[in-house]
């Protein structure tokens, strides 16, 4: 069975390795979301793609669900003392490794897609993973920042980094609107639309759906090859019970105009692209919505407490596209 | 008093911290050497400018005398599991800081002495450090490295790092020529010569006469503007008994044709240049054709056991500089 999971960070990562447990003989390809990628200290960071490829690879942080295990924090203590930031980012000297290797490679005119393939090659992640596109691709949040000491409501609009959103002001302010700036002008990675083409079932995982799988899909072309893969498309939904069970998803998907719950996030995707979808027990109100949105419906549990429970809800989206398809 | 110091690595950082214990009112302007500067990773490491700056501001591991204290080699581990190298350079992740923050201004467009004076902002080194130059140049030695299997005295012929020659193959091969490729286009560094115009002594440290000190000499511009000085030339001999102190001295110098002894050295900066020298009680008999050379020589302890071994040879070498002024 050949599997096509679009993913994000932590929440892909821990489905993914659900996914793997769950069909240890499937062939997967991972497409990841690279728009909350950040240069920082003129080094090329990938955050979802690494956080993939560590928790699939065996060295990710299990408490944290990002950066490496076994940690150590003495070169961002250097960086500190030398005055130089952003000091919000927490990269530890372990994770710096993969950046500067990834740079290196990068700088020595290696498109990313052959610079994931390198990193995979030691974390042997036990899947194909795609960068979505080897083109540079930003997600920016639009933010009013109040003015320190005016009245609330006053402030500055400005555009910031998705990851400044997010880690440095931990999502405190409302997204106005989320751009992936320079996602029109993308080319979806080499292998993308092949993979994508040849897969018998394409999974949503429950990454956050504007930006995560949201970026993915506007990389022109991956949305489009997708629906016309004439195969069982199920998504998982990354809200429960109206709140999304990790990150900022409420957040952005306010930006968009779609209420935080399970069934509008179904709807945002609409039934043009996936097939079926599985929502929370505690959202089984939901169920029917969806389906008169056209989209097939089943009510699991989808927290991901340990690996069995992701297993577990793998095994709920791979027997859902089989319903599909009839 | 204006006190100018060509510096290497070790011997001229440790014979710093004496001199400023010795004349802690001094204004000392150190030039360093950069031609074993070498790019790893994608980074810019100076590493005799890192050795001073680290061992005067209180950051250098003294047992070593290279690198950062309280240091841990994670990102090294790291680097090596993803099979880049090189493997024999000993970067620690406290240092990699320092590295990362130099590149990232270069790339800025920041020549390297902006970015040292910027590095010391935070080290407080206590003297001004200045690069010999902006410009690259880089230490190639020429070996002849056997073939594997081959019998003695067959080889190939090829130009090497000098970090190659020194850090990999711990000068284990004869250096069969020393070039420092790039000095002849390299201009002195802001600051440099403006310095040795204004100084009122100049001291050679007991550094490398080939590698370090002998760069720094090599970038034109540099000998003619210590000759024309009109101040007293005094340097301190790295050959202590016919061996060098520490390093390789003795295998750089066989290379430019010049044998190990404390009096050769003298001989090879010449009395053009150099106007006093200092060699090691152990060497007292080399004084007399050091003199009949034209520099005035004294013979005095020059093992740098401790910070007041040091400083003791600083106000020796002043001493001398005085007696030559006359």
């Amino acid at each position: 069975m050949r599997i096509v999971v679009l993913a994000g960070g932590i929440g892909g990562a821990r489905f993914l390795r659900g996914l793997k447990q769950a069909v240890p003989d499937a062939d997967i390809t991972v497409i990841g979301n690279t728009a909350d990628d950040i240069h920082l200290f003129g080094l090329k960071v990938c955050p979802d793609l690494d956080t993939v490829m560590y928790t699939l690879g065996g060295g990710i942080n299990e408490e944290q669900g990002w950066g490496r295990t076994d940690e150590t924090f003495h070169l961002k203590e250097e960086l500190a003392a030398y005055g130089v930031g952003p000091e919000w980012f927490g990269l530890g000297d372990r994770d710096f490794a993969t950046h500067i290797v990834r740079t290196q490679m990068l700088s020595a005119g290696y498109p990313l897609s052959a610079v994931t393939e390198a990193l995979c090659d030691r974390w042997k992640p036990g899947v194909r993973l795609l960068p979505m596109s080897d083109d540079r691709v930003e997600t920016h949040v639009a933010v009013t920042l109040p003015h320190s000491g005016s009245a609330a409501g006053s402030g500055e609009r400005k555009a910031i980094h998705f990851q400044e959103y997010w880690v440095r002001l931990r999502a405190s302010v409302p997204a106005e609107a989320v751009v992936p700036v320079g996602a029109e002008q993308a080319k979806p990675a080499p292998g993308v639309l092949e993979a994508i083409a040849e897969a018998d079932v394409v999974l949503f995982p429950p990454s956050n759906p504007v930006v995560s799988v949201g970026t993915i899909l506007a990389v022109p072309g991956i949305r489009e090859a997708i629906a016309d893969a004439g195969v069982p498309v199920v998504g998982l939904s990354p809200i429960v019970g109206d709140a999304p069970v990790r990150g900022m998803a409420d957040k952005v998907l306010a930006a968009v105009g779609v209420e935080s719950t399970a069934a509008a996030v179904a709807e945002h995707y609409g039934s043009g692209l996936l097939d079926g979808w599985l929502v929370d027990t505690v959202d089984a109100g939901s169920v029917e919505r969806v389906e008169a949105a056209g989209i097939r419906c089943r009510a699991v549990p989808l927290m991901m407490t340990d690996v069995d429970a992701a297993a577990q809800m793998a095994r709920e989206a791979l027997a859902l596209a089989e319903e599909v398809r009839g």
